[in-house]
């Protein structure tokens, strides 16, 4: 592989990727509603000379097709989330309630550019180039609707996917592994059902209050007690919400849970039991109806192809160094993305990009400010660094694609 | 005390009565927006010849002066809950979301009959009588509310009030009781804080979900261990929310409590207990930040007088019999009625009317419906035997009046 | 009446009883167990002219037959408690793990003082007295096992039978009441199964520990949820024990639990419910085996007869006065004492004698000892007051005689 | 290396071992009481000539020099458990209470066996083999024991030390890998302390009982919400014993939890959680006083040397082929038997011989035994398979010495 020497010119565009980058951290939009961001895409692209063909109702792709050779799809996801942002930044979020809370936007600004250097560079390379402009990761719908919207006809048939994720960890680093790199994540409505009734007589109700709470105590069992100590699952309830006055003893509860899981049968496994517990606090209360279970939001496990991960790590490493691209270790959240490869039958890498710098933080916490840490992804204070994370993650998307196609 | 006679010519008015109630029924507002409520019955007064007075926003008092003799004040409250009527009647509540399911109308409209009665019999009795149509029973404010605006002031001092209440008690019956017979209660919103997260990553959070749900396990504890098993109290969760999606989570936590009790050593034991327990909750989480504390909808002890309970519970009895009047045991319920006799330093009595056929459920139930016992207050069933509890509301009505005004 | 003129000379015999009561105290006896007990009592008995009959291994009545008239049965209960006194007493007892905290041997000794005034004053009344003392009440065993033994048969048919009670209410006081005076007591021991494993290795058990721990909680809700809450039960988790080891993970806990009520329908319900959630439970774990439930010390409600009642307190009240005597308000615990007279079809009473003096526990507290309050029945600390409660309680116990045999 | 020929004598000498075996089994003793072990022990090796010398109250050595070459320790612990058999084995335990359900038993009859076999055989090897027999693995005492009655000043110091463990795994196989492959280990015995009263009266007590159960599930939450998901770290409450009656609420509970943990910082950040849980759990309570920890049992990390696992590995699998010999997952469980290496700062390994023959189980469950699965060590149902155990175990016990002293 030789180099892509055309990546100097990167410093000449990065303000307008910037801007880019703002302008989406601005507007964020909620999954399956990112009307707004395909348009403004769809604009830079065109504006590139492209000709974006919009897939599903917010997914768009971009095809450059440069003559023999292999071809690459490089996704980037561009749905935002509903947190209120607290970052502070002056180029924070102006939507009430929504914020890009876990770096799309970033994956879009450096895709864009990325798109960009390849096209105007074309005689570095031979192949076709696919920037695939994903909409609802977060809600597991996205690759979804992009798929069912053919997909795999418009397009054409990939022999690699990559795809990266700014992350909570060291800015100016990347961190790649084979194998199993993202969770299978499985999302769950519960609704347990008591008897409601005035608030000063409990006598007369089943209270759902009361059933909802010690599921949830419950549910820690699974983890804690059912789970192989060396066996990865995590079960959250992000929502549990019932009632909505003092005095008035509701009816019914409604949990939603969150599962991830690195292997098929612990999946099942905890499913069972998340089931197992409900059903049985139901009756321990002498619930009046069978509690009832709606799954959503089922990611697939992100599984990356040895051989591909190989090739990036290797042309990533040769560019930034061994300082600068480390081993991964396995992440807790889950992806669709794999969705994509999956429906092309191809292998696929996704790797991910270090973006926060540590010492902020803590300086921050000397100075006296709350933050612990680093936040994490979906956090109200979520904000990568910038820079270098933009310029980083721009000629890792250009490097990653460039392993195919720089001849 | 002579038997109001007049009581024969109730029959004629019933069906205008009636009529009103399902009106109120079908149209029902929330505490503080009594509006159309209001003007339902300043127009019915007004149509009587009365010139009823406003009091507070949407409070009203009509009064009928009618020569020498005690004044009595009646009070009737008029405002409904935010529940979904699903009780299938054919006057059942046209607005989404809001219902009579405490009453309240049936209340209004037995006052209302009883003003058209003993207005157009004021030579069967002699004294003054005030009608007083009370907004905002259900959140403690609007008592408050009225005697804010000047109640006191506005009309004449009475010498006793007068009030009563439709429970899930045998249609036909009428309970009183002396002493204490609706508790003190108290509400509290609680917020309880964690750290918010990424779903998959909750050792990066301090999870409020499962801190409240510790809260409210431990809560039972208060009733169940703290409180002498002789000794009357309750501890209520209406309403636990955290949360809004599987995935993310939330960095609070929010509980609302209704607590009831006929004592005030025990109401104060029991408030601090809840205190200490949400507080000890938090530190075994290591919450980031205290919890918080926002007492509302703080009801006082109904206790009856002795002397007028005795002579309403006598009249009563004169009037319907032993088989009709019966003695109340105190109900787990609160009000804010006894404020307004607390602001004119008065008497006061406050009596219950059985208004459900239990062996209309039960057979509903053999018959394949869900319903178990009688629907209580404030459950989305509850549905008041109009016929006879209108009447015999109306009745106990003007002859708890009569009692005094009858001569 | 006439007032038993010779309780003048119980100041002669108080020395000797109380020795005997120190003695008692020293040397307490578990239920059942009572060997020494019966020993001392019937020396002393013999020692008085009187011929005791042993009846059952432990318990024996002495019949004082005394020309015409009435026939009491006096009852005191003789056995002990397994606690481990921390009195500090000069007289606390001398057996390890084992203590008179409930009182026993001040009912003994009051009730062979009262045998002794009687035997050495026959010319002042008429009729039959019967002194019974009674093994094993506090596992509701003993009035059984008399009455197995054939009570019924060996002694003459009384009128009415007499209990009394040292309590932690004031010192020189009494109290009595008509109708439930002591609860229906249930216990139930609940054996649940999980599956035993190391204690690394959670994922092969089914934690028992954990589901007890569940249980417990979980059972707080039938008396703060289910029960109305003007209604009287307690839900006791007495003992929850499991494991021996940390890092053995055991295949079982064991859960003794007490259950006190007034009402059989209550009583019915909150033992229906404690099966329900431990079976629930059990599901909710997954456990692989059904919990099992052995009922023990099953108590009757004590129900004092309305008319012994009277005529004892009236008697009481003559000799003691309104100051001493008072209404009793119902008390949480519970007695075998009423399958005696329920063996004999037979009318009867029981009293409560106040034994401690509060203020002496201030005192104690303020000088920075750690009492709280007075020590209830039961507890290491619990110590009636010596003088008087002996004296009055000898005289109560003659007091409530007399009234029948009088004259 | 050159195989060790003479393994091929083994199978004349296996029957005495299995008599060994088997009568170690039947006598099983508790940690530090090793007496009637010891000394079968020393018999056995006096009678093979050797000279085993006692070190510490139950432990002991042989030293077998034979010429130039390295040291090497190997090491069998002797100890067995409170469990209760349940296997149902002709050689099952006579003592009551007391099992070998670690398989100790097995480790000291393969250590005989490699003893025998390599006295008998000193012209195939060269260097000095010290044969250690630890008492007191399970509560962590006696390998402190040992080093502190001396052992490094009593023994030549080795060069390497092994150590090996039978296991729930297929019989048959061996398992070995780098690095940790046993946890550390934290006992804790913590003792809350509530207010004690009489059953019937909760209002007069603080319950530990109720603490017990609310500390119980709220541990739970260290492994599932506090610990990364990708982080080892098990709770385990093995025991949790609070009263003794039904109708006493106990003063006080106690709690025997054990830790395991793969991680110097995870074992320090879960010992902290452990006691601001507790100490949260009864400040939530009200208790009256502070609980207590007491710290026990704590094991170090068994963290195997990479160059005497490869040492190791190569020879038993050159020896056994590839079949029998596997990477070894770390298991949850932990040893002490690292702290006799760390005595002398020397490199160590530990393997695993599997034991257990799944079919067998699966056959017994079909035919309506309630086994589930494989028998876990200490549960009472542990039973490794004697044959091919034992021979397998003591040839790898040859063979890695042999890998150093085999020249």
């Amino acid at each position: 592989m030789t180099k892509p020497a055309f990546l100097d010119s990167l410093d000449a565009q990065l303000d307008w990727q910037r801007e880019f980058y703002k302008d989406l951290h601005r507007n964020p939009e909620l999954s399956l509603e990112e009307h707004r961001t395909k348009e403004r895409i769809t604009a830079e692209l065109t504006d590139l000379g492209l000709e974006p063909q919009g897939i599903s109702d917010t997914g768009l792709v971009a095809v450059i097709e440069n003559g023999h050779g292999p071809t690459v799809l490089a996704r980037a996801d561009i749905d935002a989330l509903p947190v209120t942002e607290d970052t502070g930044l002056d180029y924070a979020s102006e939507v009430d309630g929504v914020m890009h809370a876990c770096g799309h936007d970033m994956h879009a600004a450096a895709l864009l550019g990325a798109v960009r250097l390849l096209n105007e560079n074309r005689d570095a390379w031979s192949g076709t180039y696919i920037a695939l402009f994903q909409p609802a990761e977060e809600n597991a719908a996205g690759a979804k609707a992009m798929i069912d919207d053919g997909l795999t006809s418009k397009i054409p048939t990939p022999d690699v996917a990559l795809a990266q994720h700014v992350m909570p960890m060291p800015v100016g680093k990347i961190f790649t592994a084979a194998g199993p790199v993202m969770s299978a994540g499985d999302s769950v409505k519960i609704t347990v059902f008591g008897r409601g009734a005035h608030g000063s007589m409990p006598h007369l109700s089943v209270d759902p209050v009361v059933i909802a709470a010690s599921i949830v105590l419950r549910l820690q069992t699974i983890v804690s007690r059912e789970t192989d100590p060396g066996e990865f699952a995590v079960v959250t309830v992000g929502a549990s919400n019932a009632g909505s006055k003092s005095n008035i003893i509701p009816d019914r509860a409604e949990l939603l849970l969150n599962v991830r899981t690195y292997d098929t049968a612990v999946r099942e496994r905890v499913i069972a039991s998340i089931e197992r517990i409900v059903r049985g606090e139901c009756e321990s209360a002498g619930a009046p109806k069978e509690p009832t279970f709606e799954y959503f939001d089922q990611f697939p496990l992100t599984d990356n192809s040895e051989a591909v991960n190989d090739t990036v790590t290797e042309a990533l490493t040769e560019f930034f160094g061994t300082e600068t691209v480390q081993e991964a270790t396995p992440a807790t959240a889950s992806e669709d993305f794999s969705e994509l490869p999956s429906a092309f039958g191809i292998p696929y890498s996704y790797w991910f990009v270090g973006s926060f710098d540590a010492e902020k933080y803590q300086a921050a916490e000397e100075a006296g400010t709350v933050l612990t840490d680093v936040p994490a992804n979906h956090s109200p204070f979520f904000a990568p660094e910038l820079d270098p994370t933009l310029e980083i993650a721009t000629k890792a998307q250009v490097i990653g694609a460039f392993a195919y196609l720089g001849g």
